[in-house]
């Protein structure tokens, strides 16, 4: 089965996010607005058991802590794939660090740059388009975050919650 | 916000569900295939942390348990709804009835009929048609259930899991 950990921000910010995804984003019915944290795995049946108890002490090891976003990137030329840019911080790095060492060693696939997707597989000229207006959008948002979740993914290419991990010692 | 509470059944029964709900369900983006436990509800973010302890404790009180499958229904003439019907058990109606009394007392809206909606908002000669060919389905389907989810409503219409509570004494 196909699994991922991402962490959903708050409904504001979803709510935000889902007003450009609509029109921007094909993923936009197959997931809510969601930093990921750890990209697609395959798990069976038998490590997910493993997984969850390994990603329970990663939880332990992060306090809940403040997410800024502010302002709107892309990561043109590389991808057209235009986002809320996420300000890296320490819990961010330790939690993305945590899901690619030890027990899930394995090389993260980019460097981490932690990202609300908005617009994704636009076209050179539409991602020019779109991203000419909403890189002028003033964003100034802050949260608290608290928990993170595993996911897996149907076959219509939805993804279903598996667990909640929530942030810090006393959980 | 608005909150409801619900069990994903596992993957292999979403994907047939959602075989059905792709053409017969406008929500089939909105949220995946799920037996709801409570109606929306709203709550405010104060009253939400009451509410997730409350949650862990009903967890408790129920171990993990078998959920079967055996045929499709309908609750035609009340509503123009085809569902995947869930034998009800006594796991099932002790969940039901915890979250509809004491911290949650309140009527519930239907008396409980466990169930996986795969059809609905349809017109009468489009239910008849659908549902004539969908009750001849064989089911037989078992599974075993060991959590439940509190999600909340975006604006959009689409649901986020916000916490996952296993069943049982363990947890």
């Amino acid at each position: 089965m196909k699994y991922g950990i991402v962490i959903f921000p708050s409904k504001k910010l979803q709510d935000i996010a889902n007003s450009y995804r609509k029109r921007y984003d094909p993923h936009y019915a197959l997931i809510p607005p969601h930093i990921t944290l750890k990209n697609t795995f395959e798990a069976s049946d038998h490590e997910i058991v493993d997984i969850t108890r390994e990603l329970a002490a990663v939880a332990k090891q992060v306090d809940s802590f403040k997410l800024n976003v502010l302002k709107v990137s892309s990561f043109s030329p590389v991808n057209n794939v235009i986002y809320l840019k996420v300000d890296p911080n320490e819990e961010l790095q330790t939690l993305h660090n945590a899901l690619h060492s030890g027990y899930f060693a394995g090389e993260p696939e980019y460097a981490f740059v932690p990202h609300i997707t908005i617009g994704q597989k636009l076209s050179s000229d539409e991602h020019s388009d779109v991203y000419g207006q909403l890189r002028m959008l003033k964003v100034d948002h802050e949260e608290q975050i608290d928990r993170f979740h595993l996911l897996y993914q149907l076959e219509n290419g939805s993804w279903t919650v598996y667990e909640t991990f929530r942030l810090g010692k006393e959980n």
